[in-house]
């Protein structure tokens, strides 16, 4: 019973696929794949060489390296990816400071490298190491003054421009699909789209090297997005190696999953958070299968990583979202001329930044220090708070005290700094180059974090005696943190732009090492989910796919208006009826004809126009090559031969033509719903099981078919007729 | 075109419920529920409150209301949880000394609390504090000595029995389903079977009672299991309140994920592992709102235990797991006989671990010593190193030193609680009393860690000039660190027992705190799936679930079968064809004399007996209740009525009796797949769309239906054919 089974089915269409016809199972570019077919291709290849194992010892271990052999890839892309990061890390750190000055002893040196081959360790004369020249030291040997100044703020500006010219004209001119930060792309990409290209060599190497440039120009960016699409291009890389993952659309965007993971991991030093990211926010098919494997490239790649970075324990670098902004900009002339564009925000950037401390210095090291507590020791600004003189209480415990001028200074400075990050980054996303929106998002919300923070310490320290202080602030107790301050406000200020929340949490504490912050970063993340949520659904990456207008079946949109499939089915009333293949009765030229005539990817075959009961589906592309195929290699086959999907060849006047039998690539397993199935469950279908279409029937009879499109075109359109009903579920 | 649709399809079921009919819509026990049908009443409720609002600010204000229940109902899981978890944990305390002795000014304070409230406060002096007496010294007034000792530890025994006693007596008089762990059950019920009463209140009541009682009387169980279930029938009795939950199996489901998320939360201390745990280990239906959810119920448990539980940063509690070996109990004779076996079990236990101190002493704090590591302070017999007398480094930096006389001593102990451990803990699982396995798996790897782990360093003090050692040990510095192998022995072996993966890992260093160790502790947990999975890809949950037979359908299985939709269905070859209802032709009577000769859960209805064109199915229950329903109010319904599905009665003779209408209990939208779809992707429906059951076609006429029982039996069935074949994939 078992094996009658075999003969028939979805294994005709792998006997077909053994033949040596190019591209047949592949999908065209900016198509959307079907993920029950290629699952079942899966399978089949996988019982092949089950059965084959058994034949020899060759073969047994040939079955053995493909089935580790998905383990075999996680590892090369945790090692590719964690080493690539580690190359940007030491790269971004160079050229961030080739803007200030240059080694002399190696000019490859950073500003740290350079110093820390000198003599002088300590952190206190890193600043002063002989070695390392600000170029107006070097060029007009000035260290200090007006002109040096102003030499060194030109210099500053000049780099940033360079290295900004260079990343857009290299993504311009090579590699397109470099710019922006790739996760919209990569969460269409991984629902089942095909946009080729996109994860491709090219966009690998281009996006690393231009990453490094646009890190190191200042603009206000991060590389945390970016890195995400650089892990996910070798993932890809990868999985083209093995025939298992590169002939498979679905098995390769189980790779893909894990490469999405352990790019996280090396963006943030967080391997957990990096799985959980991939499941919450990236991925679209996640078997726990993967789940399991993301976790060991996530490991592999974050492992890599710190054995390359020499600063690996003081990293703090987290990941991209991109900000709610970029089509308003769609509309500005700037954007036009996508060179110019970059030149000009780069250059207000580098002059507006280079003059405010907390803008000049690296984002990241911005948030490193706003999280940062003042303990005795600290010399930040940030911390010049007035001491007790009598304090005698130990380095660590230190009670509220009155804020100096520094704070002051600091507070001022700081406000500048989050006006001006507002607005920079408003303008920085959706330029023409690769850019990610987590640091900065991060650092608008330490700013802000940090400033509450202050705020309501100094409250404390005055007013100790309010209600709200009374029962936890005694006088010369610890009882506000503004760095803890700081750390929500940037949990909350990214919650609130991916919407994301338990890997917020679980990256904010690998980051920060911090477990006992967990209930304020949980209820941060939660209340910003919530105010959020209140201005609308959608997420960062969400808003971007829809502006963009990729085919993408949001898991997390929930249908619950009252359609039925009936309403969405084409053709609708009125429409010419579907086109169809009848099982017996066309011939060659007539289906070639309706071939020509239609762009449909595939036709419903019926018993009969009268009848219209469904029997199968025949797509489009294997429709051609094997019509194709027939006339070059089969005897006999004209455009009046009649063409059938029956297991026997129909009964045929005696001089007609050879007829073709077209069995193998008939599908017959469409999916099947009836004209009162409500839409509300043909959209679950087509989420969780992936497919492309899917055929109405009633009664059996065929009345029409729903395309991906289709459906995403009906929940738009209800979506805008009810927009209120978003609210409440 | 939308309102059309409105009129017809699952519109008709809804405007069904609405008459004050009773169970119409519920399930019996035993059986699975619908998913998409329950899916599809909550939109439909939904819906209605959502047009209702907008009539009158009242409805207005409860429609936010119903929009705000599920947070209420995850607020109050979490306050509830949190609150029940805290009153366990101080009343084993209590209980477990009170074996050993009771405090003179209260009876109701542990040792701890009666030591707290004297005034010798320092840890030092805790165990003579004069307040506390042993039994000894209060029944016989000795404290020292021979007869004492003797006195003691038949006291030990004594209240051991008598807790185990009543225990056991009260799961079996007031709540059989008290005992285990109930996760196997969880992870069943969630997948959407009924089983009634298991999350009821007895259950609540009886669960918490016993597993304080049990606890306490030192058998080698866990306590996390059990709260996991404690948590799960409180999130059942909150649902039951509002009745968005309680009338949807569906929506109550979603409550209990993140109940159980809440359990595990409260059992560990760890409120995002408990959200990973019930992600990976144990739900089935697991949208991103439920992930929300969960989340937020999790951190309000343990917030509310942390508030309650006065020792909050020092404790060690753990989640549970269940060991494989329950069934090879199934066989003895003292099965039979529960209540002996508990008295049995429990004095062997209390004998053998009442003279081996790491057997006395809880199995959490047993723990937690293993863990910990070896400050200059630390009095631990497992900390008896001979310190040189030189040495002038900081408290925290000690290196490896040899091991002195305690160490030795504490080695045999260990050696002998690992054995007992393992023995008695596969004799104390499956007995009828809350049990779980979490914290004895883990106590086993982590005296097995530890005692590695001392071996290593041993052996890297005395030959540090071996390969191994030599790069990273010098002489003199710290470079083996005992506590943490015991902690990465546990983290494996409870690994590999359940197969948790990332879970695993966060719970760990939710639990440690010690972010450091996530290398380590990831490796341990791939490798002990990768090792426990080449003896068989099931987990404890799984082969639980497997021996008690119930109708769960893994996620994690692949079914990677040839067979087709045609190998399954019934009827199958031979066999009487399926009943089926016509449209149009059949009389009450006909309809009844088939419910009473088969036992199926519903009926096709097709066209007619000759066309067999499927136009929907009718559910059992519900046609005998509108049976009924019409027998007694409609008049002129009589035994030779004709039922009709369609919309317009069919032309009858003119002396005919009234037809009865059923249209309205018509599903117009069942599930079908063709006979030839692989059974792969049948599976694969059933699993993702939560199915009951499928019906099978070809070219629109009927053939078969495939339940999801067969489903089950057919994989079970092929797994058995072909063992191997589980090993590649």
């Amino acid at each position: 019973m078992v094996n009658a089974g075999v003969m028939s089915g979805s294994g005709n269409l792998m006997d077909f696929l053994d033949e040596p016809f190019p591209d047949v199972g592949t999908y065209e570019d900016f198509h959307t794949i079907d993920w029950l077919r290629e699952k079942s291709r899966d399978t089949d290849r996988h019982r092949k060489i089950t059965s084959k194992s058994k034949e020899s010892i060759w073969e047994f271990i040939k079955s053995l390296l493909d089935a580790w052999s998905g383990w075999v890839v996680m590892l090369l892309i945790g090692l590719l990816a964690g080493t690539l990061a580690g190359v940007i890390d030491l790269a971004v750190d160079w050229m961030t400071d080739l803007k200030e000055g240059v080694c002399l002893s190696a000019f490859w040196y950073s500003h740290e490298q350079c110093c820390w081959t000198s003599n002088e360790t300590t952190f206190e004369d890193r600043d002063k190491c002989p070695l390392w020249q600000k170029w107006s030291e070097l060029l007009v040997n000035q260290s200090e003054g007006a002109s040096a100044y102003i030499l060194n703020y030109l210099m500053y500006i000049l780099w940033a421009l360079l290295f900004a010219f260079l990343a857009v004209s290299l993504v311009r001119v090579f590699a397109p699909y470099a710019c922006g930060s790739g996760i919209p792309e990569i969460k269409t990409i991984l629902s089942g789209f095909i946009i080729r290209g996109y994860l491709g060599k090219w966009t690998l190497l281009i996006k690393t090297v231009t990453l490094v440039l646009v890190v190191s120009s200042g603009l206000s960016l991060g590389k945390e997005g970016p890195l995400v699409h650089v892990a996910c291009c070798c993932g890809n890389f990868f999985s083209s190696l093995f025939s298992k993952y590169s002939k498979n659309e679905g098995k390769r965007r189980e790779v893909l999953s894990a490469a999405a993971a352990a790019g996280v991991s090396v963006a943030f030093g967080a391997p957990i958070g990096g799985v959980l990211f991939s499941l919450e926010e990236v991925s679209y098919y996640f078997p726990l299968k993967t789940l399991w494997r993301s976790f060991f490239a996530a490991l592999v790649a974050a492992f890599t990583l710190r054995s390359i970075n020499p600063f690996g324990n003081s990293r703090l670098v987290l990941f991209y979202v991109e900000y709610h902004t970029p089509w308003r900009r769609k509309t500005t002339r700037l954007g036009k001329y996508p060179v110019l564009e970059v030149i000009v925000v780069t250059a207000i950037t580098a002059i507006i930044a280079y003059p405010n401390p907390y803008t000049r210095q690296s984002t990241s090291e911005l948030i490193s220090e706003l999280f940062n507590d003042c303990g005795a020791l600290e010399s930040s600004q940030l911390c010049d708070y007035i001491n007790d003189p009598n304090m005698t209480r130990p380095v660590d415990d230190i009670p509220d005290r009155p804020a100096g001028v520094g704070v002051y200074t600091a507070m001022w400075q700081l406000a500048l700094a989050l006006i001006f990050k507002i607005v920079v980054t408003i303008f920085t996303f959706g330029m023409k180059i690769p850019s990610g929106l987590f640091i900065p998002s991060m650092a608008v919300g330490a700013i802000a974090g940090r400033m509450v923070g202050i705020g309501v310490e100094q409250l404390a320290y005055h007013h100790h005696d309010w209600i709200i202080f009374r029962n936890w602030c005694r006088p010369g107790a610890d009882c506000v943190t503004p760095g803890l301050y700081a750390m929500v406000g940037a949990a909350a200020c990214l919650g609130g732009v991916t919407r994301m929340t338990v890997s917020l949490v679980v990256i904010m504490f690998e980051l920060t090492g911090g477990l006992e912050y967990i209930v304020p970063l949980m209820a941060a993340a939660v209340t910003s989910k919530w105010v959020a949520d209140a201005f609308g659904k959608e997420g960062i990456y969400e808003a971007h796919i829809h502006l963009n207008g990729y085919p993408f079946l949001d898991v997390k949109d929930e249908f619950t208006h009252r359609t039925l499939a009936t309403d969405v089915m084409r053709p609708r009333r009125g429409e010419p009826p579907l086109s169809v293949l009848t099982q017996d009765s066309m011939t060659v030229e007539d289906v070639e004809t309706l071939i020509k005539e239609t762009d449909y990817n595939g036709f419903p075959v019926v018993v009969s126009r009268d009848s219209e009961r469904l029997i199968g589906f025949a797509q489009r592309r294997e429709l051609i090559l094997a019509i194709k195929n027939a006339r070059q290699r089969q005897e006999g086959i004209v455009s009046n031969s009649i063409m059938y999907f029956t297991e026997e060849p129909p009964e045929l006047p005696a001089n007609s033509p050879h007829p073709l039998k077209l069995r193998r690539i008939l599908n017959l397993s469409p999916f099947t719903v009836t004209d009162h199935t409500p839409m509300e469950t043909v959209v679950d279908i087509f989420r969780k099981l992936g497919l492309r279409q899917c055929l109405v029937t009633r009664s059996g009879r065929l009345l029409g078919i729903i395309t991906k499109k289709d459906v995403l075109r009906h929940m738009a359109q209800m979506a805008n007729q009810d927009p209120e009903s978003i609210m409440f579920n």
